[in-house]
């Protein structure tokens, strides 16, 4: 049903890896972290009917080369969004709309505050924005939140994937902490440890942190300018069981997106995705439908 | 130098081992986390022609019976001082000083607590006290913490102890990343991996952490109860550059210890004791001596 992608971007020195499928309305599709594009599949087989779907890797995530060899700080939303500019140029879309969860919904609002004139829509999953704010280093949360701070370390990659078990503890760990259905994770499993003990992989998704770093400080001691609104047509589907991204952080939605829908999706965690793949497309297409 | 201990505790329900050295005044030394008695050797072997030197692997902790097998909430600082006074008892100690550092000074607080009329002095290595409070964690320390949290984590000791690299990997971090002077750490690293490699070793450290997580999440939300200032004479040596004990926050020690002597210590961090043993034994000397 997919099929993969391989784009050279001259501009962002880029061979830029993931998969694609469908045909109709352009879909830009956004991965969080500890994913790849290869999360998108169960959404993309329920969208291909209607959509143009083009799921990347993220610089530094997946397949997408070069690979992170080593610690970097230079891969935060800015630089994703502008890979992608150079993405929808190479595939000669005008306008589009995008997908987006978790890291990847960094980089959406990055690419509506650079080129709102390009997105037809956004629609996130469960929204990491900067409404969040100190409730990310609440006291209570700390316990969910460690791993940012531990993916920073310069040798964090090598303990992660010193063996195959201790790769597969760590991934274990999050995939099914953060799901709430979590049926979809012991047949994924050694498919992701397989994937991340590739060389970089753990690298290039622990980059993404040490390039926030100072960004994600400043939203926590709200020294963080406060940005208008965005006012690309969004939707939001937020997983109620996200224990990492908490349901009740979407109260501040309205201040930071003009034009929102904003829906809750019960008996789901952190990947609505890939624990309710059905819903999940569905909501998709009754989105970007709607948008005409 | 050192002569093993091994002490059986039919209260506590421990074969409590560690190490003994000297004559003399007694002093117990309390170890932290990731130690074990085997850290106080560098300071015991520059004591014991004055001291009755006595340092237990805490409960969960180093050789003590039994091993912690499993995750575990049990082993808190009121735990351990009780371990200790019976230990004490068995010693026939009527009358005693404590060194403590990390871990261990927290055990100390809570047997000046519960018996201070046992304790002669208490002497503390960058003293972990509840006047940290929401210092803890504050946003820019949250770089300082995250293995606090990691460290509850039901699989943490199996990732860490997964393989000689994973484990080498982790305590290297902790031990040059928290020391300033480091020289130490090169010639003792393989030596507390191999001691880390036993079974129940690493687990029995993180238990700790576990144990005392609601209590320390009071502290930081600032809902623990304010105690009595400690009545037993103290002195705290801070070393100046400690990442995780900051030595700015020795500030409100007055508050909290009523009988108080603190000095810093230059060209040290965390391991005061293992960085700088002359200057760390000096200044126990003195402390204890001059209290008659």
């Amino acid at each position: 049903m997919t099929a993969p992608l391989s784009l050279e971007l001259p501009g962002a020195g880029l061979q830029v890896q993931g998969l694609q499928a469908g045909r109709g309305a352009p879909l830009l599709l956004l991965h969080g972290w500890p994913e790849w594009s290869h999360a998108w599949r169960p959404v993309m087989s329920r969208l291909a009917h209607r959509f143009e779907l083009v799921a990347p890797d993220l610089r530094g995530f997946g397949n997408t080369l070069p690979a992170a060899t080593a610690p970097a700080t230079d891969a935060g939303p800015e630089r994703h969004a502008e890979d992608l500019l150079e993405l929808a140029d190479r595939l000669g879309w005008a306008r589009f709309g995008v997908v987006s969860h978790d890291v990847g919904s960094f980089v959406a609002q990055a690419l509506a505050r650079r080129a709102p004139e390009r997105l037809s829509g956004l629609f996130f999953f469960n929204c990491a924005y900067p409404g969040i704010g100190a409730r990310w280093a609440a006291p209570g949360h700390l316990g969910e939140i460690w791993y940012q701070a531990f993916h920073q370390l310069p040798w964090a990659a090598a303990l992660v994937g010193s063996s195959r078990e201790a790769c597969r503890l760590y991934l274990r760990h999050f995939l099914t902490h953060w799901s709430h259905r979590r049926h979809w994770v012991e047949h994924e499993l050694d498919h992701w440890v397989e994937h991340f003990l590739q060389p970089g992989r753990l690298q290039g998704g622990f980059n993404w942190y040490a390039s926030v770093h100072a960004a994600r400080l400043a939203v926590i001691e709200g020294r963080a300018p406060r940005p208008l609104p965005i006012d690309v047509p969004t939707a939001v589907l937020w997983g109620v069981h996200d224990p990492v991204l908490k349901v009740e952080w979407a109260d501040r939605l309205p201040e930071f997106f003009g034009r929102l829908q904003c829906d809750v999706q019960p008996d789901a965690g952190h990947f609505v995705h890939l624990e309710r793949p059905d819903a999940a497309a569905d909501r998709i297409e009754r989105f970007f439908v709607g948008l005409g």
